[in-house]
Protein backbone atom coordinates (compact mmCIF):
# COMPACT_ATOMS: atom_id res chain seq x y z
CA UNK A 1 0.00 0.00 0.00
CA UNK A 2 1.67 3.63 -1.00
CA UNK A 3 1.48 6.13 1.64
CA UNK A 4 2.66 9.29 2.35
CA UNK A 5 3.80 9.18 6.18
CA UNK A 6 4.75 12.17 8.70
CA UNK A 7 7.15 10.80 11.60
CA UNK A 8 8.91 12.93 14.45
CA UNK A 9 11.56 11.52 16.40
CA UNK A 10 14.12 12.46 18.84
CA UNK A 11 13.67 15.02 21.46
CA UNK A 12 13.11 19.02 21.11
CA UNK A 13 15.57 21.75 22.83
CA UNK A 14 14.67 24.85 24.28
CA UNK A 15 17.58 27.32 24.14
CA UNK A 16 18.44 29.17 27.43
CA UNK A 17 21.45 31.32 25.94
CA UNK A 18 24.29 31.15 23.45
CA UNK A 19 25.39 28.28 24.68
CA UNK A 20 22.91 26.44 26.96
CA UNK A 21 19.70 24.54 26.52
CA UNK A 22 17.32 22.40 27.74
CA UNK A 23 16.71 19.16 26.43
CA UNK A 24 14.51 16.88 26.26
CA UNK A 25 16.50 13.27 26.46
CA UNK A 26 15.26 11.02 23.49
CA UNK A 27 17.42 8.75 21.16
CA UNK A 28 14.93 8.98 18.56
CA UNK A 29 15.56 5.14 18.40
CA UNK A 30 11.76 4.21 18.38
CA UNK A 31 11.02 6.54 15.45
CA UNK A 32 14.27 5.56 13.24
CA UNK A 33 12.63 1.77 13.70
CA UNK A 34 9.46 3.14 12.49
CA UNK A 35 10.06 4.96 9.67
CA UNK A 36 12.58 2.32 8.11
CA UNK A 37 9.20 -0.28 8.79
CA UNK A 38 7.12 1.97 6.69
CA UNK A 39 10.18 2.52 4.17
CA UNK A 40 9.90 -0.93 3.00
CA UNK A 41 7.77 0.07 0.84
CA UNK A 42 9.85 1.72 -2.03
CA UNK A 43 6.78 4.01 -2.59
CA UNK A 44 6.13 5.32 0.55
CA UNK A 45 7.22 8.40 1.32
CA UNK A 46 8.13 9.31 4.69
CA UNK A 47 8.82 12.88 6.10
CA UNK A 48 11.17 12.79 9.18
CA UNK A 49 11.08 15.46 11.34
CA UNK A 50 13.95 14.81 13.97
CA UNK A 51 15.85 16.77 16.82
CA UNK A 52 19.48 16.89 17.30
CA UNK A 53 21.17 14.35 17.91
CA UNK A 54 18.62 11.68 16.77
CA UNK A 55 19.04 8.83 15.20
CA UNK A 56 18.36 9.21 11.51
CA UNK A 57 16.76 6.08 9.51
CA UNK A 58 18.06 5.10 6.45
CA UNK A 59 15.63 5.00 2.91
CA UNK A 60 16.17 6.60 -0.18
CA UNK A 61 12.12 7.73 0.15
CA UNK A 62 12.88 9.62 3.57
CA UNK A 63 12.76 13.25 3.35
CA UNK A 64 14.55 14.83 6.59
CA UNK A 65 13.95 17.98 8.38
CA UNK A 66 15.68 19.26 11.82
CA UNK A 67 14.16 21.14 14.36
CA UNK A 68 15.88 22.78 17.59
CA UNK A 69 12.29 24.05 19.60
CA UNK A 70 9.00 23.31 20.15
CA UNK A 71 7.89 26.34 18.35
CA UNK A 72 10.15 25.00 15.17
CA UNK A 73 8.33 21.99 15.44
CA UNK A 74 4.91 23.67 15.14
CA UNK A 75 6.33 25.53 12.11
CA UNK A 76 7.38 22.88 10.52
CA UNK A 77 4.27 20.46 11.33
CA UNK A 78 1.62 23.22 9.78
CA UNK A 79 3.45 24.02 7.09
CA UNK A 80 3.84 20.21 6.15
CA UNK A 81 0.00 19.72 7.40
CA UNK A 82 -0.87 22.63 5.31
CA UNK A 83 0.73 21.75 1.65
CA UNK A 84 0.81 17.57 2.06
CA UNK A 85 -2.01 15.03 2.51
CA UNK A 86 -0.39 12.11 4.76
CA UNK A 87 -2.01 8.76 5.80
CA UNK A 88 -0.81 9.16 9.15
CA UNK A 89 1.34 11.36 11.48
CA UNK A 90 3.52 9.33 13.99
CA UNK A 91 4.61 11.54 16.36
CA UNK A 92 7.25 9.74 18.68
CA UNK A 93 9.07 12.81 19.49
CA UNK A 94 9.26 13.78 23.00
CA UNK A 95 8.44 17.40 23.09
CA UNK A 96 9.19 20.22 25.88
CA UNK A 97 6.34 20.76 27.61
CA UNK A 98 7.71 24.04 28.51
CA UNK A 99 9.37 26.93 26.90
CA UNK A 100 12.01 29.52 28.37
CA UNK A 101 10.18 32.94 29.48
CA UNK A 102 13.04 34.49 31.23
CA UNK A 103 16.63 34.22 33.34
CA UNK A 104 17.16 36.34 36.64
CA UNK A 105 19.76 35.96 39.39
CA UNK A 106 18.00 35.23 43.20
CA UNK A 107 19.12 38.53 44.17
CA UNK A 108 17.48 40.18 41.22
CA UNK A 109 14.15 38.73 42.03
CA UNK A 110 14.28 39.72 45.67
CA UNK A 111 15.33 43.22 45.28
CA UNK A 112 12.60 43.40 41.96
CA UNK A 113 9.94 41.74 44.43
CA UNK A 114 10.66 44.34 47.37
CA UNK A 115 10.12 46.59 44.98
CA UNK A 116 6.48 45.64 44.43
CA UNK A 117 5.61 45.26 47.76
CA UNK A 118 6.93 48.34 49.01
CA UNK A 119 4.23 50.66 47.74
CA UNK A 120 1.58 48.00 48.54
CA UNK A 121 -0.69 48.87 51.53
CA UNK A 122 -0.49 45.73 53.15
CA UNK A 123 -1.79 45.90 56.31
CA UNK A 124 -2.21 42.36 57.14
CA UNK A 125 0.48 40.10 56.59
CA UNK A 126 -1.06 36.88 58.94
CA UNK A 127 -3.37 36.01 55.98
CA UNK A 128 -1.33 33.84 54.43
CA UNK A 129 -3.76 32.82 51.75
CA UNK A 130 -4.13 36.37 50.69
CA UNK A 131 -0.69 37.19 50.58
CA UNK A 132 0.29 34.43 49.04
CA UNK A 133 -2.70 35.30 45.91
CA UNK A 134 -0.49 39.16 46.09
CA UNK A 135 2.96 37.59 45.99
CA UNK A 136 1.61 34.82 42.78
CA UNK A 137 0.27 38.33 40.81
CA UNK A 138 3.51 39.50 41.49
CA UNK A 139 5.57 37.24 40.49
CA UNK A 140 3.51 36.04 37.49
CA UNK A 141 5.09 39.51 36.36
CA UNK A 142 8.40 39.21 37.08
CA UNK A 143 9.04 35.94 35.87
CA UNK A 144 6.93 36.12 32.52
CA UNK A 145 8.47 36.04 29.28
CA UNK A 146 11.05 38.85 28.46
CA UNK A 147 12.58 39.19 24.79
CA UNK A 148 15.75 37.55 23.70
CA UNK A 149 18.49 40.30 24.47
CA UNK A 150 17.73 40.33 28.40
CA UNK A 151 18.23 36.72 28.32
CA UNK A 152 21.78 36.81 28.48
CA UNK A 153 23.15 35.16 31.64
CA UNK A 154 26.08 36.32 33.49
CA UNK A 155 28.20 33.56 34.86
CA UNK A 156 29.45 35.32 37.51
CA UNK A 157 25.85 35.00 40.09
CA UNK A 158 25.84 32.18 42.23
CA UNK A 159 22.42 31.77 41.70
CA UNK A 160 20.30 31.56 38.86
CA UNK A 161 16.38 31.24 38.04
CA UNK A 162 15.02 29.81 34.95
CA UNK A 163 11.32 30.81 34.44
CA UNK A 164 9.73 28.75 32.39
CA UNK A 165 6.52 28.76 30.44
CA UNK A 166 3.64 26.30 29.23
CA UNK A 167 4.81 25.73 25.64
CA UNK A 168 2.78 24.75 22.61
CA UNK A 169 1.01 21.22 22.77
CA UNK A 170 1.67 20.25 19.57
CA UNK A 171 -0.05 16.88 19.07
CA UNK A 172 -3.26 19.02 19.64
CA UNK A 173 -2.86 20.80 16.99
CA UNK A 174 -2.45 17.32 14.10
CA UNK A 175 -6.07 16.83 13.47
CA UNK A 176 -7.22 20.44 13.42
CA UNK A 177 -5.22 21.20 10.33
CA UNK A 178 -5.48 17.44 8.92
CA UNK A 179 -9.04 16.24 10.29
CA UNK A 180 -8.73 12.90 8.41
CA UNK A 181 -5.03 11.85 8.75
CA UNK A 182 -4.41 8.68 11.35
CA UNK A 183 -2.73 9.82 14.60
CA UNK A 184 -0.19 8.03 16.28
CA UNK A 185 0.71 9.46 19.34
CA UNK A 186 3.47 8.51 22.43
CA UNK A 187 3.21 8.64 25.94
CA UNK A 188 6.01 8.15 28.21
CA UNK A 189 5.48 7.89 31.86
CA UNK A 190 8.09 6.85 34.58
CA UNK A 191 7.47 3.98 36.57
CA UNK A 192 3.78 3.20 37.27
CA UNK A 193 1.40 0.34 36.49
CA UNK A 194 0.15 -1.20 33.65
CA UNK A 195 -3.41 -0.17 34.59
CA UNK A 196 -2.34 3.50 34.84
CA UNK A 197 -0.16 3.60 31.88
CA UNK A 198 -3.33 1.96 29.82
CA UNK A 199 -5.67 4.88 31.51
CA UNK A 200 -3.27 7.52 31.01
CA UNK A 201 -2.80 6.45 26.85
CA UNK A 202 -6.37 6.39 26.90
CA UNK A 203 -7.34 10.02 28.43
CA UNK A 204 -4.22 11.34 25.91
CA UNK A 205 -5.85 9.80 22.97
CA UNK A 206 -9.21 11.22 23.62
CA UNK A 207 -8.10 14.56 24.27
CA UNK A 208 -5.96 14.95 21.36
CA UNK A 209 -8.11 13.30 18.93
CA UNK A 210 -5.20 10.65 18.12
CA UNK A 211 -6.39 7.18 16.70
CA UNK A 212 -3.36 5.06 18.35
CA UNK A 213 -1.19 5.81 21.70
CA UNK A 214 1.81 3.91 21.98
CA UNK A 215 2.41 3.86 26.36
CA UNK A 216 5.42 3.19 27.23
CA UNK A 217 7.45 2.98 30.67
CA UNK A 218 11.07 4.35 30.58
CA UNK A 219 12.05 1.62 33.84
CA UNK A 220 10.78 -0.88 30.62
CA UNK A 221 13.24 1.21 27.88
CA UNK A 222 16.66 -0.23 27.11
CA UNK A 223 18.79 -0.42 23.87
CA UNK A 224 17.59 -3.51 23.54
CA UNK A 225 13.88 -4.23 24.94
CA UNK A 226 12.00 -1.65 24.67
CA UNK A 227 8.25 -2.27 26.42
CA UNK A 228 5.12 -0.99 25.18
CA UNK A 229 1.55 -0.62 24.86
CA UNK A 230 -0.77 0.16 21.29
CA UNK A 231 -3.71 1.36 22.88
CA UNK A 232 -6.86 2.45 20.31
CA UNK A 233 -9.68 4.44 20.43
CA UNK A 234 -11.94 1.59 21.58
CA UNK A 235 -9.72 1.36 24.70
CA UNK A 236 -7.81 -1.72 23.59
CA UNK A 237 -4.12 -2.45 23.89
CA UNK A 238 -1.69 -4.29 22.29
CA UNK A 239 1.45 -5.35 23.76
CA UNK A 240 5.20 -5.17 22.41
CA UNK A 241 8.82 -6.09 23.75
CA UNK A 242 10.98 -4.62 21.60
CA UNK A 243 11.49 -1.88 19.25
CA UNK A 244 10.99 -3.31 15.93
CA UNK A 245 7.75 -5.21 17.11
CA UNK A 246 6.02 -1.53 18.30
CA UNK A 247 6.99 -0.33 14.32
CA UNK A 248 5.57 -3.29 12.75
CA UNK A 249 2.05 -2.93 14.88
CA UNK A 250 2.22 0.67 14.35
CA UNK A 251 2.21 0.11 11.04
CA UNK A 252 0.03 -2.87 10.70
CA UNK A 253 -2.59 -0.40 12.60
CA UNK A 254 -2.18 1.99 10.39
CA UNK A 255 -2.58 0.12 7.45
CA UNK A 256 -5.29 -1.96 8.60
CA UNK A 257 -6.65 1.66 9.69
CA UNK A 258 -6.23 2.93 6.21
CA UNK A 259 -7.85 0.16 4.32
CA UNK A 260 -10.64 -0.36 6.74
CA UNK B 1 58.60 13.16 22.57
CA UNK B 2 56.92 10.74 24.30
CA UNK B 3 53.88 12.35 26.92
CA UNK B 4 50.73 11.27 28.42
CA UNK B 5 47.86 13.89 27.83
CA UNK B 6 44.41 14.66 29.52
CA UNK B 7 42.00 16.46 27.31
CA UNK B 8 38.53 17.14 28.16
CA UNK B 9 36.08 17.92 25.35
CA UNK B 10 32.28 18.55 23.99
CA UNK B 11 29.68 19.57 26.83
CA UNK B 12 28.62 18.58 30.16
CA UNK B 13 24.67 17.92 31.04
CA UNK B 14 22.81 18.45 34.62
CA UNK B 15 19.87 16.23 35.16
CA UNK B 16 16.41 18.05 35.81
CA UNK B 17 14.80 15.06 36.21
CA UNK B 18 14.44 11.33 34.61
CA UNK B 19 13.72 13.01 30.83
CA UNK B 20 15.45 16.61 30.93
CA UNK B 21 18.79 18.00 31.50
CA UNK B 22 20.35 21.26 30.80
CA UNK B 23 23.00 21.43 27.97
CA UNK B 24 26.24 23.31 27.18
CA UNK B 25 26.43 23.35 23.79
CA UNK B 26 29.86 22.34 22.61
CA UNK B 27 30.45 19.88 19.37
CA UNK B 28 33.91 18.77 21.04
CA UNK B 29 35.73 19.55 17.44
CA UNK B 30 38.71 21.57 19.26
CA UNK B 31 38.59 18.82 21.14
CA UNK B 32 38.95 16.33 18.94
CA UNK B 33 41.41 17.90 16.35
CA UNK B 34 43.75 18.70 19.62
CA UNK B 35 43.87 14.63 20.42
CA UNK B 36 44.37 13.74 16.91
CA UNK B 37 47.46 16.10 16.84
CA UNK B 38 49.04 14.42 19.78
CA UNK B 39 47.43 11.26 18.55
CA UNK B 40 50.07 11.50 15.49
CA UNK B 41 53.08 10.34 17.82
CA UNK B 42 52.04 6.13 18.40
CA UNK B 43 54.21 6.56 21.84
CA UNK B 44 52.17 9.43 23.37
CA UNK B 45 49.28 8.12 25.59
CA UNK B 46 45.78 10.08 25.76
CA UNK B 47 42.41 10.07 27.85
CA UNK B 48 40.10 11.57 26.48
CA UNK B 49 37.14 12.94 28.85
CA UNK B 50 33.95 13.93 26.92
CA UNK B 51 30.46 14.50 26.90
CA UNK B 52 27.46 13.20 25.19
CA UNK B 53 27.56 14.07 21.94
CA UNK B 54 30.90 15.18 21.94
CA UNK B 55 32.77 14.17 18.30
CA UNK B 56 35.34 11.69 19.08
CA UNK B 57 38.87 11.71 17.89
CA UNK B 58 40.35 8.63 16.03
CA UNK B 59 43.49 6.77 17.45
CA UNK B 60 44.57 3.84 19.12
CA UNK B 61 46.30 5.29 22.07
CA UNK B 62 43.18 7.16 22.48
CA UNK B 63 41.27 6.02 25.98
CA UNK B 64 38.06 7.34 26.50
CA UNK B 65 36.18 8.25 29.63
CA UNK B 66 32.37 9.27 28.98
CA UNK B 67 31.34 12.00 31.54
CA UNK B 68 27.50 13.93 32.02
CA UNK B 69 27.89 16.30 34.91
CA UNK B 70 30.08 18.25 36.22
CA UNK B 71 30.28 16.59 39.46
CA UNK B 72 31.15 13.35 37.07
CA UNK B 73 33.84 15.41 35.44
CA UNK B 74 35.25 16.41 38.64
CA UNK B 75 35.18 13.06 39.89
CA UNK B 76 36.78 11.73 36.65
CA UNK B 77 39.30 14.27 36.76
CA UNK B 78 40.31 13.73 40.49
CA UNK B 79 40.84 10.00 40.05
CA UNK B 80 42.73 10.24 37.31
CA UNK B 81 45.68 13.51 38.23
CA UNK B 82 45.95 11.49 41.49
CA UNK B 83 47.16 8.26 39.84
CA UNK B 84 48.73 9.21 36.92
CA UNK B 85 51.41 11.92 35.81
CA UNK B 86 50.49 13.90 33.11
CA UNK B 87 52.68 16.68 30.96
CA UNK B 88 49.49 18.12 29.72
CA UNK B 89 46.05 18.61 31.03
CA UNK B 90 44.29 20.39 28.22
CA UNK B 91 40.68 21.68 29.23
CA UNK B 92 38.21 22.09 26.51
CA UNK B 93 34.96 20.92 27.82
CA UNK B 94 32.08 23.83 28.25
CA UNK B 95 31.67 23.42 31.55
CA UNK B 96 28.42 24.49 33.42
CA UNK B 97 28.86 26.96 35.63
CA UNK B 98 25.83 26.31 37.33
CA UNK B 99 24.04 22.65 38.87
CA UNK B 100 20.59 21.71 40.00
CA UNK B 101 19.24 23.46 43.07
CA UNK B 102 15.53 22.52 42.75
CA UNK B 103 12.23 22.42 40.43
CA UNK B 104 9.35 23.82 41.77
CA UNK B 105 6.35 25.90 40.13
CA UNK B 106 5.43 29.37 40.54
CA UNK B 107 2.05 28.74 42.71
CA UNK B 108 4.44 26.83 45.10
CA UNK B 109 6.65 29.76 45.49
CA UNK B 110 4.36 32.07 45.96
CA UNK B 111 2.87 30.06 48.80
CA UNK B 112 6.13 28.85 50.50
CA UNK B 113 7.14 32.66 50.19
CA UNK B 114 3.93 33.57 51.70
CA UNK B 115 4.19 31.33 54.82
CA UNK B 116 7.75 32.65 55.53
CA UNK B 117 6.66 36.81 55.28
CA UNK B 118 3.55 35.64 57.57
CA UNK B 119 4.92 35.44 60.85
CA UNK B 120 7.77 37.84 60.71
CA UNK B 121 6.65 41.39 62.87
CA UNK B 122 7.59 43.64 59.58
CA UNK B 123 6.50 46.82 60.45
CA UNK B 124 7.74 48.77 57.66
CA UNK B 125 7.41 47.92 53.95
CA UNK B 126 8.27 51.50 52.89
CA UNK B 127 12.54 50.33 53.19
CA UNK B 128 12.52 48.33 49.62
CA UNK B 129 16.57 47.37 50.87
CA UNK B 130 15.55 45.89 53.96
CA UNK B 131 12.76 44.15 52.70
CA UNK B 132 14.69 42.95 49.24
CA UNK B 133 17.33 41.23 52.61
CA UNK B 134 14.51 39.67 54.33
CA UNK B 135 13.10 38.44 51.02
CA UNK B 136 16.26 36.92 50.08
CA UNK B 137 17.27 35.01 53.03
CA UNK B 138 13.62 33.55 52.37
CA UNK B 139 14.28 32.32 49.23
CA UNK B 140 17.75 31.22 49.66
CA UNK B 141 16.11 28.93 51.99
CA UNK B 142 13.51 27.86 49.15
CA UNK B 143 15.41 27.46 46.59
CA UNK B 144 18.35 25.49 48.10
CA UNK B 145 19.48 22.20 46.98
CA UNK B 146 16.73 19.78 47.51
CA UNK B 147 17.05 15.68 47.46
CA UNK B 148 16.55 14.00 44.05
CA UNK B 149 13.18 12.22 45.14
CA UNK B 150 11.63 16.09 45.31
CA UNK B 151 12.80 16.96 42.18
CA UNK B 152 10.20 14.98 40.21
CA UNK B 153 8.57 17.46 37.55
CA UNK B 154 5.03 17.25 36.63
CA UNK B 155 3.82 18.49 33.19
CA UNK B 156 0.66 19.84 34.28
CA UNK B 157 2.23 23.07 36.41
CA UNK B 158 1.73 26.17 33.54
CA UNK B 159 4.71 28.01 35.24
CA UNK B 160 8.12 26.11 36.33
CA UNK B 161 10.85 27.64 38.05
CA UNK B 162 14.54 25.78 37.88
CA UNK B 163 16.97 27.15 40.54
CA UNK B 164 20.27 26.53 40.01
CA UNK B 165 23.79 27.12 42.09
CA UNK B 166 26.97 27.26 41.40
CA UNK B 167 28.68 24.16 40.14
CA UNK B 168 32.53 22.97 41.30
CA UNK B 169 35.51 24.94 39.34
CA UNK B 170 37.05 22.17 38.00
CA UNK B 171 39.67 24.09 36.44
CA UNK B 172 40.88 25.40 39.85
CA UNK B 173 41.27 22.19 40.85
CA UNK B 174 43.89 20.61 37.95
CA UNK B 175 46.82 22.54 39.24
CA UNK B 176 45.86 21.38 42.99
CA UNK B 177 45.44 18.00 42.18
CA UNK B 178 48.72 18.15 40.01
CA UNK B 179 51.41 21.21 40.62
CA UNK B 180 53.89 20.26 38.19
CA UNK B 181 51.11 19.72 34.91
CA UNK B 182 50.82 21.68 31.91
CA UNK B 183 47.50 23.67 32.25
CA UNK B 184 45.67 24.91 29.30
CA UNK B 185 42.38 26.07 29.47
CA UNK B 186 39.91 27.32 27.49
CA UNK B 187 37.25 30.61 27.76
CA UNK B 188 34.73 31.33 25.32
CA UNK B 189 32.65 35.02 25.01
CA UNK B 190 30.42 36.03 22.76
CA UNK B 191 31.06 39.15 20.87
CA UNK B 192 33.59 41.28 22.55
CA UNK B 193 36.27 43.13 21.72
CA UNK B 194 40.53 41.51 20.88
CA UNK B 195 41.22 43.34 23.74
CA UNK B 196 38.46 42.25 25.91
CA UNK B 197 39.65 38.29 24.86
CA UNK B 198 43.25 39.09 25.66
CA UNK B 199 42.22 40.17 28.97
CA UNK B 200 39.28 37.93 30.21
CA UNK B 201 41.82 34.97 28.97
CA UNK B 202 44.83 36.31 31.07
CA UNK B 203 42.57 36.75 34.25
CA UNK B 204 41.29 33.50 33.80
CA UNK B 205 44.82 31.73 33.51
CA UNK B 206 46.33 33.54 36.44
CA UNK B 207 43.03 32.93 38.86
CA UNK B 208 43.58 29.01 37.71
CA UNK B 209 47.27 28.90 37.48
CA UNK B 210 47.53 27.95 33.94
CA UNK B 211 50.01 28.30 31.96
CA UNK B 212 48.04 29.04 28.70
CA UNK B 213 44.73 30.12 27.80
CA UNK B 214 42.95 29.37 24.56
CA UNK B 215 40.20 32.15 24.06
CA UNK B 216 37.89 32.40 21.58
CA UNK B 217 34.84 34.60 20.77
CA UNK B 218 31.61 32.12 19.81
CA UNK B 219 30.86 35.26 16.96
CA UNK B 220 34.40 33.70 14.96
CA UNK B 221 33.83 30.13 15.63
CA UNK B 222 32.32 27.83 12.63
CA UNK B 223 32.23 24.17 11.35
CA UNK B 224 35.01 25.27 9.53
CA UNK B 225 36.77 28.67 10.25
CA UNK B 226 37.88 28.87 14.33
CA UNK B 227 39.62 32.15 15.46
CA UNK B 228 41.10 31.98 18.69
CA UNK B 229 43.97 33.11 20.76
CA UNK B 230 46.98 31.10 23.04
CA UNK B 231 47.72 33.57 25.80
CA UNK B 232 50.57 32.41 28.05
CA UNK B 233 51.43 33.22 31.14
CA UNK B 234 53.36 36.56 30.05
CA UNK B 235 50.31 37.27 28.81
CA UNK B 236 51.53 37.62 25.01
CA UNK B 237 49.55 35.70 22.23
CA UNK B 238 49.44 33.95 19.22
CA UNK B 239 46.85 33.93 16.83
CA UNK B 240 45.20 31.08 14.77
CA UNK B 241 42.19 30.71 12.13
CA UNK B 242 41.22 27.10 12.14
CA UNK B 243 41.00 24.41 14.76
CA UNK B 244 43.99 22.55 12.98
CA UNK B 245 46.20 25.38 13.58
CA UNK B 246 44.78 25.94 16.99
CA UNK B 247 45.02 22.25 17.78
CA UNK B 248 48.95 22.20 16.25
CA UNK B 249 49.93 25.69 18.23
CA UNK B 250 48.65 24.35 21.39
CA UNK B 251 50.90 20.93 20.79
CA UNK B 252 53.20 23.37 20.14
CA UNK B 253 53.45 25.28 23.03
CA UNK B 254 53.18 22.06 25.19
CA UNK B 255 55.87 21.01 23.70
CA UNK B 256 58.29 24.08 24.06
CA UNK B 257 57.29 23.99 27.39
CA UNK B 258 58.44 20.55 28.28
CA UNK B 259 61.38 21.07 26.86
CA UNK B 260 62.27 24.39 28.36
Amino acid sequence: MTMNILITAGGTSEKIDEVRYIANHSTGGLGKAIAESFAQDPATTITYIHGKHALLPIGENITYVPIESVDDLLKQMTALLTSQTFSAVIHSMAVSDYQLNTVLDRQELSHQLAAKISPLAITDLSDTNALSAHLDTMLADILAPKPVADKKISSKSANLIISLGAAAKVIAQIKHLQPATILVGFKLLVDVTKEQLQAVAFETLQKNQADFILANDLTEVGTTNHHGILVNSANESRAYTTKQAIAEGIKTAVITKLKG
